[in-house]
């Protein structure tokens, strides 16, 4: 079978060689190797202006991101035996610093498998493909991730809506196996239940797995919030670790069905309680009723997920933290999250900052979290690095 | 006593409102307030050029930063009583998240003391004045120090250089009590030993301590290098916490015995050793002689102390964390930190990643720390937070 070659203009391999491993359309030298002339999804030898060998990718010739690495070793193309090896290797990580099978398996570009990613329940594996180069190597994936971690099912959650800037269609289907309506998980000694078919993502946000036990030192008697619970993983934990009181607050009805069962299946029915609302309008009434909180918990979805949403969606972290922030406490304690990779780390911490003296507060920053060590920042791609967790003493103002 | 006023230029106020507490020089309206007419470390009535008050501040017309902010309460001057509660706000933040007696008590801006800091080893208090209007209030600060916390000694480590940016002489004194040649202190379960007198800084690095801790979960059965490891503190924890050997590099005879007693005092003399040797010609012998380690600690000091340092400093940082990963086996784990606030966190990454590809690897950035709680960050002082570390595994190239 011969590989085509996709040439790159003058000097942008650079940014490659660097350790990148994403191809920009612009960057193709299309005199040499036309785009038009690709299938979606096929592979590539990437080669630079002079003709030297660089890497095999993928390519996707409708997609800005035209193509991504998936090897730069030249006797390893991307084929079921290079993704049993890359599963490997993130299970060397892994089992190395994980005590039971609940965690992210394969973190994409992270873990050398752009476009896929796996989440291990246990005997159970929620994969989602969100590019046409790794749609196509579907049979083997699915074939690598039965020889090595012999599941008793994979399900494909393929229904993210990314997928469609690939041109693909979205599905959810059991690949392999079976899958229960309900799976569990654990992290540290807290157990939960999720679904598969219908939790938000892939099920779970193992992302924030970390910061929750970053948490648990400093809710001993304390009454917590917790906005945008979802399964209640957050407040849950807390009230485990000896909150004196959780309020888990969700839009969802379905989200908080499996808080209550969370709180059970932990003992913590008497501390958890739950209010269907949305976020915005319950701080309003809380603060309106007197309600104040030691700790509030602000982990909301991505507010930003555009660049051109910069703008508006700061000013929705601004709210929702100035918001929070009323209802906390003197000298309590506020844990806010962001997963939106446009709002980085400083915007964040300025936004949290103009909503505290415009409570007229003063701040502390305690702690901090980024996603954990199963979803690894590529240091060569800045959107990898996506999740920020701030831990703020908030203050009388001095 | 009359209280001399400070007058800001128009909307020099803005930085100051959205919580800043520095004022620089260039800031100041010398027509209605002259700089010459104010003695070093005074007390000063902030306003703005409406003549609006402010806040408190003290001054040093000799300083670049000429007045930091003490106080935005009308009532509440900086005086001993000022700096009791000052004090007490802070152990309110210390008591809840630690268990035993050892960290700094007071970091500067961040707890509303700036040129104050104090470290708390137990019964002793070791503590660094910085600025003239601290050093204004030292018999305030010592009368505080002994009402709240009543210490058996406190030190009073003034011998920093920046002292003398602000007209101050260096000395060591002890202000209160006694101070022993050796004092203890606990970081977990590890037990160390230092000298108050000697040691760097104010004695210890508690700034690290939650760093350390963050280390544990990879250590077990490991080989570990601890290169500028000062008394130890790095390497001996790894070394209790199940690592099977521990190489400390230190090109200072007393840091080396202080790592030999502090192995001792822990009961880990059979794994540690020591190695008298600058951390690169360490690093080349040990290249040389085929010594290879699962983990390579860098914690150098600051290799980048002033702004125009950045260039030459950035290049020590790379090609000190080239030659750790040379001696790294493969799927090593290297943890990186630099304490120049001008290296800022991304440039840090970045360093880090040219010197792995340089070494043709790939990392993981699978955990990342800051200066621990005991040390928060002033969200509005980006200057507060100075403190990185990376932990990076680092693979084969992918």
């Amino acid at each position: 079978m011969e590989i085509p070659v996709l040439f790159l203009k003058k000097n942008h391999e650079r940014r490659l060689r660097a350790g990148h491993l994403w191809v920009y359309s612009n960057e193709v030298d299309t005199v040499r190797s036309p785009l038009k002339d690709f299938q979606p999804g096929e592979q590539v030898a990437l080669m630079d202006h002079e003709e030297k060998w660089l890497a095999w990718a993928y390519i996707n010739p409708n997609s800005l991101i035209c193509a991504r690495i998936v090897s730069r070793q030249q006797d390893h193309l991307l084929d079921q035996s290079l993704i049993v090896h890359r599963i490997k290797v993130a299970l060397g990580l892994r089992d190395r610093i994980y005590k039971q099978p609940f965690y992210r398996l394969l973190f994409a570009e992270s873990d050398g498998t752009p476009g896929l990613v796996v989440d291990r329940f246990g005997k159970y594996l929620s994969v989602q493909i969100t590019t046409a180069g790794m749609e196509a190597q579907k049979d083997a994936i699915i074939g690598a991730l039965n020889k090595v971690v012999h599941p008793s099912g994979i399900l494909l959650r393929n229904d993210v809506a990314v997928r469609e800037q690939e041109g693909l269609e979205r599905y959810v289907e059991v690949a392999s196996g079976k899958i229960p309506e309900q799976v569990q998980l654990s992290e540290d000694d807290c157990n939960f239940e999720t679904s598969l078919f219908e939790g938000q993502k892939t099920g779970w946000f193992y992302d924030q797995a970390s910061n929750r036990r970053r948490l648990l030192p400093w809710v001993e008697g304390k009454r917590v919030l917790d906005l945008f619970s979802y399964a209640g993983a957050w407040g849950v934990s807390a009230a485990k670790a000896g909150a004196s009181s959780v309020t888990c607050v969700d839009s969802s009805a379905k989200a908080l069905e499996l808080v209550t069962r969370n709180a059970a299946l932990n003992n913590q029915s008497d501390k958890v309680n739950t209010l269907r609302q949305d976020a915005f309008s319950a701080l309003k009434e809380l603060k309106h009723a007197g309600e104040r909180f030691d700790i509030v918990l602000v982990d909301p979805p991505a507010f930003i997920k555009r660049k051109k949403d910069l703008k508006e969606g700061s000013l929705a972290y601004r709210r929702i933290n100035e918001a929070a922030i009323s209802v906390l406490r003197k000298d309590g304690l506020l844990v806010s999250s962001s997963c939106s990779y446009h709002m980085d780390e400083q915007r964040l911490l300025q936004t949290l900052q103009q909503a505290s003296r415009h409570r007229d507060r003063s701040m502390q920053l305690v702690e901090r979290g980024q996603q954990g060590p199963d979803h690894p920042v590529h240091p060569a791609i800045e959107e990898t690095a996506y999740l920020k967790t701030f831990y703020l003493r908030v203050l009388p103002s001095f």
